[in-house]
């Protein structure tokens, strides 16, 4: 899930007793704290607890201080990724038990209804993303997880547990949204436009594939320059608004095959419709806020795709075992690394990340 | 190719001499003429020359005819569709020859850029839809057709032939544009915006598939009677502007898994917009002039695809095949019969298809 | 599943108390009875305990019989289709409750295994066929299902019951095994080898996709007059050992584009690899004794595919919504009914097929 | 193509004059000659007469040397392989013109018959694999090459033309009947029976899926260090008749996802039916002769696929971009170099590939 967006915290704590934690709650646009909070308890027997080990802060988090995620109401305690050990489980519960480490995944899957028996986890009819949204989150020492067996993965011994918290939601929103629904392929074309840290996980697994060229465009000269650290091919800086020819340029006047919007505003999807080949997809990463004006006057006849996908991950077993065969670095995308206590602090370095350099930042309970 | 439009003819026809044909020429927006026209010449050694027997009125015709075709000039004879006679070839054609009776394409497909040998027929760089509009079409008794060989089709015997005229454009254009394009499964859920001939084809075609429900929107009630005769299994008149909710109410409130806009206006785009499904695909065939609102911000999380295309006609052999099995009726589509020579007359009834119930029209040479 | 064979039942029934029901019970090879059986109890907070309404025997149960599965031990009630009504829950499901009408599927889902995560319920850790094999079966008053929420689908009001018993098992396994693997498309051109229970839902379930001709090929002249009547437009009596000829006689030499084995000798088997077309598909459905001879010699540059499948029952969805739209009529398959309390006779009728004409018996509990 | 075969050469030259050219010629079983032919000429309008720059022997063609392949009659240029220059073209050949640089595809596909319309190159009407097998091939200074807008391809200033022809013939075989056909993922196991040339190109190709785990397995020790250096991820030498045991090892029990099958024999075709998982594709490149024992009596409830293939070279586009943009290295592949005149040792180092290390020789004209 992504956004750029700009907060403002309310920290209010109180002491902590024996079955409370520590926790960042929302309270309501522009207001945050973290403070002392009820730990969460099993309510469901398909349900478990995780004692969190390592979360991160999301962009979504950032639209959801801004107030612009209605669902979340204040008194919610944020957070949608991280690692941890089970607590405790609910009756109905037999692959894990007190004690496994676990991948949190940012999407809650009950397994069961129509959605979730086509994969489309996203849409799942009791779950979906309610984690740190509709539910309370990671961003704590504690979460309840509701339909574990479908919602958390066991950790293989010896897997780097920063690289994992990275499984959690952005580089299966990266993948699913960006190259998979972009069908990105071996010796193909893709512009990556924002190279953020939803663009970079978008290129950082588009790698999977072996595609020839990864154009990424960026307004932020240093972001770019990650992106050439990263593998981008050519990189575009649109600050002169000529990016539309640029990558004509780079492609001899065919346009991409694969056009990545991971930004989520207008101008940025439009420049998609302007870049893509004939035959091509745009897939939609980005977390729009506004409608956009597509072009159908001249591209009806282009025979396009294009796709939006709120990420499923579906794709977090293969991560798992890319990640295990060393077959991609997630902790590229890692910065900087905070204590819970200091979360705070880690909200106001990955808000401002164009001074800070933020990409993912580890917050370690 | 689909579109609901006007004309006016201006006819300035002469008598016809031994090496002249009669054909319907356009001479700039609103002005046409049923005239003598020299006979075309093999240009190429890929060339064939066809005598026409039948041939139709596309509602893109009308387009040209208002001037919204940039790419057809004045002097332009009309017409890509029909079925004809080999009356010549050039020297590297091997697969036809003289009195071999044939289906001409829509679409010119060389066979040998990167865009056919990817089946993208289109976008082929040395033809798509050319014929009557970047050079002469069919609606005249001979016709040039450049790389004959990878642009007709060998008639089988026994095929009607009216029945075949509408494997040229409208029946591919149904099916590859809306039905393959659209995903429509079997079990799954279709709404067709449009019910003209293009909506009507998409109708006919996506039974291949078997789909449970295929629910034709419309404005025309008349229209709307032929889609139920032709297997609709609801209909919606949106007159009301309660369509949104007529097929939420179909659905289950889940909206359908595929939606064929054949249209081309953004008031019916937009409706597709309201009533797909998560996890659905809106599937464009209309012909736009102008810009629609894509509405992102509540699209964006609902993993939907939306396509654009411009009939490839690759699916030609597969209709001809089920056209000789009987799978389908293409006749079903057609409404009148006229001479060449009384071809303004014909293009009248199908400008005017709200009164004279005109959906496609057979015209013999 | 399929199978031909037979069978030689030992009843050895005892008075039913309270907490006992009547059940066919395999008492090893060659031996069963109809007798009296404690009442299954629920075990895990996923079961369900149902009550049967309509049972069936399959060609499978007959395999059991003879002692050709070794996975299913003496003392197994037989059963692996039905419909029924839910008798009580436990305490994970809060997706069926009481009273509601149930269709069983013959294969066990537990829905959170990788292999039920990526669709392939057949080889669920947990589960998969163990119905009437691995575990007690649905030929009784009442039957235990596992992973309930993920093993029985919810019947919709006014929807056929004895339709329904042909979607627990045939109908999917024809469909997903034969027509879903052999990519049955319009226009293309089918041939099943073997018109029992399961070519014939191989038949049935072929139509969704219309292709243009589908042949029939069995020893059988009765069984060929039924495939005549279900819609196939060939049928070849192999009895003559002409088969091969007969199929390219149809196919223009070609061969066809789907090679569907039901029987599951090697026989059979060869037959579908002299038929198949270049660029083909095999798909296997037949349940295999022995080793084939697979000639490669002249297959390998044939680009065919050959595909195995246990049915994996993940087209359920889609053949309740078909035949709730009625897009199929499962009940042509229906030959004879009896009573629970006859079921050695209607053993008997199924097993002596090639007399008594039976394809599917209903067995009403 | 494939095969591992032996040969015995029987040279039988004689002087060229100005209309003729120094040929390898096939004589009949264990008879050849590298002598004076008469150079080829245009014989229909879609030919091209290109002068070979460079070329090379594939084990099809020591196959041909033994007998073996039917199709090929003495008196026969060998040769399917090779990069060249335009001498002179046919009047209907307009993309390509004298001193263009080519690239020569050993599938010859006539572009406009319903397989070359379906990317089913190999079984075009009027190609497939007819150079140096049913016409004249690329082990001379000159060869014809019909349909050649649609069998040879441009190529681009600054490709090396060693990896080039690695792309005629061997790059697309263990691509597209291995890597394409078994499905190779990111995240998969992949296990290659057969370290030959065609082995590792399989085994390079994968690497564009970046699966999980590359097993090479082989019984020459140094071919499986070859294979390490070529990024295999484990390697297994199955002299000691445990090669299931070892890749059950490898992959938790579970057999791998793709088994790729590179030799030709029945004994190696039988360990991919052992050693693939649930689920999984058994993905044919081997030359077979004799038929092999398919054990549906294990495999038929294993939801598996087995493909066969004929290399069509629809790949070879995208292996051209890949190679332009480095994406591989396919002379990693080649390990000698011979003058043309010196073709019959060329074809001696080849033939004892187990004495010289040779994989792939490259033939300069």
């Amino acid at each position: 899930m992504n956004v750029h967006t700009e907060f403002a915290p309310s920290p209010d704590a109180k002491t902590p007793s024996q079955a409370d934690m520590m926790a960042f709650v929302y309270h309501g646009p522009g207001k945050t704290a973290f403070e002392t909070h009820a730990k969460p308890q099993i309510t469901a027997p398909t349900d478990a607890i995780v004692r969190i080990v390592k979360t991160t802060i999301c962009g979504t988090d950032l639209h959801i201080l801004k107030g612009d995620v209605a669902t979340c109401k204040p008194g919610r305690i944020l957070g949608h990724e991280g690692v941890g050990v089970i607590e405790s489980v609910g009756a109905a519960v037999t692959t894990f038990k007190p004690r496994d480490r676990v991948l949190i995944s940012c999407i809650t899957s009950c397994g069961k209804c129509p959605a979730c028996r086509n994969q489309l986890y996203s849409h799942c009819e009791h779950g979906g993303w309610i984690l740190g949204n509709e539910i309370d989150g990671t961003q704590a020492e504690f979460v309840r997880i509701p339909y574990a067996e479908t919602s958390l993965y066991p950790v293989a011994e010896g897997v780097d547990e920063e690289a994992l918290v990275m499984l959690s939601d952005i580089l299966p929103t990266g993948f699913e949204c960006g190259v998979l629904n972009g069908k990105v392929q071996p010796g193909g074309t893709v512009a990556i436009v924002g190279s953020g840290p939803v663009g970079l996980a978008a290129l950082l697994t588009a790698h999977f594939y072996t595609p020839s060229e990864i154009i990424m465009i960026d307004l932020d000269g240093k972001r770019l320059e990650i992106a050439k650290r990263f593998g981008a091919t050519a990189v575009v800086n649109s600050t002169d608004g000529h990016a539309v020819d640029a990558v004509m340029a780079l492609t001899d006047g065919r346009g991409v095959d694969t056009a990545i919007e991971a930004v989520g505003i207008p101008a940025t999807f439009e420049l998609c419709e302007d870049i893509v080949a004939a035959g091509g997809v745009i897939a939609n990463i980005g977390v729009h806020g506004h409608p956009v004006s597509l072009h159908l006057e001249r591209l009806w006849d282009r025979n396009i795709a294009i796709t939006t996908r709120l990420v499923d991950t579906v794709s977090t077993p293969m991560l798992l075992k890319s990640l295990k065969a060393k077959r991609i670095d997630p902790k590229l995308l890692i910065t900087h690394h905070f204590k819970l206590a200091d979360i705070l602090k880690a909200y106001d370095t990955f808000d401002h990340a164009a001074d800070t350099g933020a990409l993912k930042v580890i917050i370690e309970a």
